[in-house]
């Protein structure tokens, strides 16, 4: 999301704006898994200790560059901006040494009661486990500083990607915010009705298609005046069923419970006057 | 180049593999382009100073951003692989923290007499003068973080390609080298001798095409469905014109610097038994 375009807010929490970033938001993984696809699984780069006594961190390989790297991005600011979560707890990271840009309050996050929902780690967890093997040739060719450092940017699109359905969450929630209501206030809360409300399977459906193309096309290799080669007897740079699968199995339900959680919490310290004001728009 | 396949040297050096590294690194550069065309051109992080006093360091927020990136990798080992050249000087730049990957000898480099041909400072230059403000919006949208990280990215790979003349050149030299070491061995070298044996137009106006196509493709919209939308009527993700001009006005050239210089120092420390041999082998 561009923050920083001076666009009025409701343009922003728009849902054709949202849609917008995350079709592109695709482009971006894609790419990224295919440069990652260049390199071997390396699996030593995913294990605690693997680097001992040469790496004096307390972590795998993956982890050091993590840390390493949202250090450094921690600086520039990055973690101030609200469709950024780090992996590394924010604690451990240096704070910004300019100030940060005034964004626009889009997300409803009342400090004490609702930290901001962080995947995090269950992204790291899905992605060492089944998207890497999934991907990468097995075994070790050594590249393990190539490999982290493709790792760390297909992490950080992921989780960007993840993290934005808060956005997705508000927008719908304003949009009609007493088909929520009841569900958010009830006990306990119905999360299933809530998912249901923000699940289109159409869209969905459509997402799956639209990926597989795209992996088709930017994964597909050109002959030499480049033109794509799409034919089914040469291999393209990555395996498309894993990147519909990953979409299909882990970022879509991942997003969702991004989603739900985001509305459980949408009320926290809002008035019970602005709930039924809200309840009246019906 | 993939230095770890355990391929035996001769492959390595084969004109065919260096031609497919080189043409998957053009799918890589042109799709960071794109990803940095996202961000405005926000000249103000190439101005050395711009971020005093709150950043202290002693150049512009792009080039304290090459330093820490480098810094870290080179812990990594990055730099210790023969087809890998860092910006910022590697004196400033610590040791690796693991030992380097036993490479195959396939550059010729007797310590002294040639230090790496290193163009680095060049390709700094027309990346920030031409190339940037090129392909993105004009302005600042105060993205200087992201657009710095995309920056170092595409600088990583510009700098990779560029670099790669020299084993061209050493394929080429090794494949015929009484050709060349005539123009070597003159007074003054006659390098534009030098440079003709390695031009191969033919080759390059191919290349251009390539280009012009893959950024067509990566650069061009794709509707809902996934489907590529090429129509003129549409502006894409970035301006195809940029890329090819890029390369050839930029890339294409100082690669052939690179590969004449490298060749200029092919016979430094060379026996004159071996020159003979060489020069039979006609």
């Amino acid at each position: 999301m561009n923050f920083t375009t001076g666009a009025p807010v409701s343009e922003l929490l728009s849902l054709d704006h949202i849609r917008n970033q995350l079709i592109r938001l695709e482009d971006t993984i894609i790419f990224l898994l295919i440069e990652r696809a260049q390199f071997a699984h390396n699996e030593k780069i995913y294990k605690p200790g693997a680097f001992r006594p040469e790496l004096e961190f307390d972590g795998s390989w993956l982890q050091w560059f993590l840390f390493e790297i949202e250090s450094f991005h921690a600086k520039a600011r990055r973690y101030t901006s609200p469709d950024e979560h780090p992996f590394t707890p924010l604690n451990l990271l240096p704070k910004p040494i300019i100030a940060p840009q005034s964004y626009p309050s889009l997300l409803h996050r009342p400090a004490a009661t609702h930290p901001s929902v962080n995947v995090n780690s269950r992204i790291l967890d899905f992605y060492m486990n089944k998207i890497s093997p999934g991907i990468c040739a097995p075994g070790d060719d050594g590249n393990y500083g190539s490999a982290a450092t493709r790792d760390v940017e297909v992490l950080q699109a992921l989780s960007r990607r993840i993290h934005f359905g808060m956005f997705v969450s508000e927008s719908k929630f304003l949009d009609a915010p007493h088909d929520f209501i009841p569900h958010i206030l009830s006990t306990p809360p119905n999360t299933q009705a809530l998912a249901d409300l923000i699940t289109k399977p159409a869209v969905e459906a459509k997402l799956l298609v639209r990926l597989a193309n795209k992996a088709r096309v930017y994964g597909g290799e050109m002959d030499a005046d480049g033109r794509v080669v799409e034919s089914s007897d040469r291999k393209g740079k990555i395996d498309m069923e894993q990147v519909v699968s990953m979409y299909r199995d882990y970022v879509i339900p991942l997003t969702k419970d991004v989603e739900v959680d985001y509305l459980l919490h949408r009320l926290d310290g809002v008035s019970q006057e602005q709930v039924e004001l809200w309840m009246k728009g019906r």
